[in-house]
């Protein structure tokens, strides 16, 4: 199994929906290799081949893309390890899941981060960044950053329903992690590897659940460099 | 089975919590009767015993509050009924999408809602809402609902998720609807039985999702007569 990630300038690797299958690769026990690759190197992957992104997996001669696909063809090829994402409405649920990470917390943190993350990059992959985000955010990378001290409230407000989760157990699906800590995991890690902001307050109990997934098998997450 | 449940001066049910388990218990094609009481009734339900809520149900002796509780109830002792609630990590995720709907959907709804509630209330309610909610929201009703007009955008905002959710099929739950959906419902028939401000734009899924809930079950929740 190989895993196709991207890495910065310092050869981190930074992407939240990486994150997501590193942690269900991890989950699952299954061994892979990482290819690193820079935005631009990723129409090279496929040459010819149908648009990928990041993550993407080959596996057996076949290559899969975009996280949600991989976890599944994930739980299917390996019956026998835990499985992840739940057929029928509970994995629709989960997917829902993945949309509040996707818009809260995710959408919350590129408004925080993402010129942090620009000066991390491979400068040959600094145009590209910059103007694919500045086009999507319709405004610089600068102006799209400014004021996150006056902003950083309202993101940690808006992650109410997660603490209220933490409320139950150590994780968000319960005494054991599952596939929605490692969504909202993803998204704190690119962070974490991409900015110094300090996003989360200490007392806040979403804190201390990122230490503790960040501690999951052996430290996986925590041995990934932070941004300096 | 019994469900004791709100009514205003109308004698419509408009708790949000109680049209969760209206839906489960006809999701699950279980009887009930239901004796209807006012905020002031709620204490002599149970005299003497432990504080209730309301949606209560009353089964075989025995008292069961919470709709959360109520609903694993059901599932528990009606096993050969459709389940719910799932056990364990799944059934974690689907408690996080309660926390989003109790914090997004309730949370924004309250406040463009509760002064028009009120007015349709019993008046022997009015005073012990207004004390109670005023409190809670350390401001008056007439200041909570203020201004809706220039915040209604935001509140539909806030439903991104769900409606990205929408995205793969009729119901949040897919093909078929589920206690998500009914978590969902529950908000928005809150609003449609105590208010008649428009919350979502006629263009919008979430509203044809709910138009589609209203109808489930012999048209259920649209029987319920909507405020005028």
């Amino acid at each position: 199994m190989i895993l196709y990630d991207l890495v910065n300038a310092r050869k981190t690797h930074f992407s939240p929906n990486s994150w997501r299958v590193r942690m269900a690769l991890a989950h699952k026990g299954l061994a892979y290799e990482v290819r690193d690759v820079l935005f631009g190197d990723i129409p090279s992957i496929n040459a010819g081949g149908d648009k990928l992104t990041i993550p993407t997996i080959a596996h057996n001669g076949r290559l899969v893309t975009d996280s949600w696909d991989i976890v599944r063809y994930l739980d299917e090829t390996f019956p026998q390890t835990p499985r992840l994402i739940a057929p029928g409405a509970d994995g629709q649920v989960l997917k829902f899941f993945q949309y509040w990470v996707q818009t809260t917390i995710h959408g919350g943190i590129a408004r925080m981060i993402l010129r942090d993350l620009y000066d991390r990059l491979d400068p040959a992959d600094q145009p590209y960044f910059r103007a694919s985000r500045e086009k999507m955010y319709k405004q610089t990378l600068e102006a799209l950053q400014a004021g996150r001290e006056e902003r950083v409230d309202a993101f940690r407000k808006s992650l109410q329903p997660m603490r209220l989760s933490l409320g139950h157990g150590p994780f968000v699906c319960g005494e054991q992690p599952g596939y929605a800590d490692y969504l909202a995991f993803g998204g704190f890690q690119w962070a974490r590897i991409s900015s110094p902001f300090q996003l989360l307050a200490e007392d806040d109990v979403v804190h201390a659940w990122f230490e503790r997934c960040l501690d999951l098998f052996d430290g996986a997450g925590r041995r990934e460099a932070p941004a300096a």
